[in-house]
């Protein structure tokens, strides 16, 4: 159960929606798998073109769906009006991304009128065993009267 | 001019063959365009399947344009025979990263045995302007006697 | 519980000796109240000389406890033999360090040999309720055969 | 020279008023030594109590003068109705804190109308000799129409 109440009854549809306007996140294979107020969840298989020199996931990729989750995590307490900003987010890689599939958490720990901060988590499930394989804090800015979509969209 | 001595006098080499290995950076379309002692940079030119939802670069590509760039620029100044694993980094995001052309620069600040710290920057190029996006810290271990390449390769 | 198995048995007691070492501490009148292994808190009255322009704790002595707190966490699961050094840490202040009492607590999240990192986190008690007031990650290197006194002592 | 142009030119007056309220900068005995738009110093003088275990600057300590020195280059771009709040700050210990004096450097890095990010800086001066201890980045928010001093005062 989630401590917080979302300002617009329509959160989940608008972070799909957001979440299919990001096409990097498509392109890599990720996707939506938990959308609840304040926590969200993104899901990615392994690909080979994703990974770095030892043939694990790069850190990028596991900055990028952990970045992906806790933005959507801080935008589904927004009002229906407003679009976000990453201000700044801190990764502590703890252990190699080798796996099969990699699953993302965001978690807002405050959320306040201007700025929001979430906890980071990406997991590493390989043969079903499951290694916490990151985890980081995250500011994100809600930018009130501006769309989330680009214009001419 | 770098204030570091490499300890490996082939660190260019070195430097260029694990790039090559990420087979993350070659799919985005990144290219190393600086290595240095202690000091490498990478340019990635925009695309649109690397967005988020404003159109913009998203946030874990220029997380891991500036990963990569720290990372090497540590790896550069390793004895022959070591690893490269990213403890930790932290980025903030200054500004939309809207361009053409993004740069990201790794400098490590102290380099130790085990531990070296890079400062990160990247740049965005637009219609010639170079608007810094994102600047950042980052955390490094040297793995002596692990080879890079992951086995069998 | 604790999900660790302390190194050594007496880590409770080189917990506290090494905190009675830290003049800071005792200075600013923290104290230990709580060393389990891998999970340790410091509690600290408030005092009109600790604040900041707003009568709040200052940041810095939110960032000090904390980073004790977390340091200390990490300790307890080092060998007998070493020291420990605080590589790095963030910290994301959520509300104004105002109340009566504050109490930090640090986790370990992940200790290898070289390296610990742990989960940070202060709460200001105010009347009886309690709020987070900060919270962070810090990065720990473990020094073996390096005594965690100064020579001379 | 700075980049920066202050929104208000009394920016000085009110750094270092503000300052002169943060009681814990006297406590320590830090003082301000550099007040110019966008970048501040702050200087420490060693003394035993502000030490940890091995008689070095406690880490909250040197968090303590770089989060105000940054605070403060923040705080001087601000307009005179304004006060200032730490969102978050990082910071990498580089090297033991040991010396005479030590002097903590925050530079603005940007300044928008709702945040600004500085960079951190504190160096050991040593019989002479300065080394780089410590390098962190830290995210300020500008509450406008919201008095710097507390009620009463």
């Amino acid at each position: 159960m989630s401590a917080f109440t979302p300002a617009d009854d329509a959160f989940a549809e608008r972070v799909r929606a957001s979440f299919g306007r990001q096409k990097f996140m498509s392109m890599i294979g990720a996707r939506l798998v938990r959308v609840e107020p304040g926590h969200v969840q993104i899901e990615l298989p392994y690909r080979d073109d994703l990974s770095q020199q030892h043939r694990f996931i790069h850190g990028g990729v596991t900055a990028a769906i952990a970045d992906s989750a806790g933005g959507y995590a801080a935008f589904s307490l927004f009002p229906a009006d407003a679009t976000i900003l990453t201000v700044e987010f801190k990764l502590n890689l703890l252990a190699p991304a080798e796996g099969q599939t990699f699953v993302a958490t965001g978690k807002a720990l405050r959320s306040g009128r201007t700025l929001t901060v979430c906890n980071l988590e990406v997991a590493a499930v390989a043969d079903g065993v499951t290694t916490i394989c990151a985890t980081g804090l995250q500011t994100l800015m809600c930018l009130r009267g501006r769309p989330d979509a680009p214009p001419g969209t």
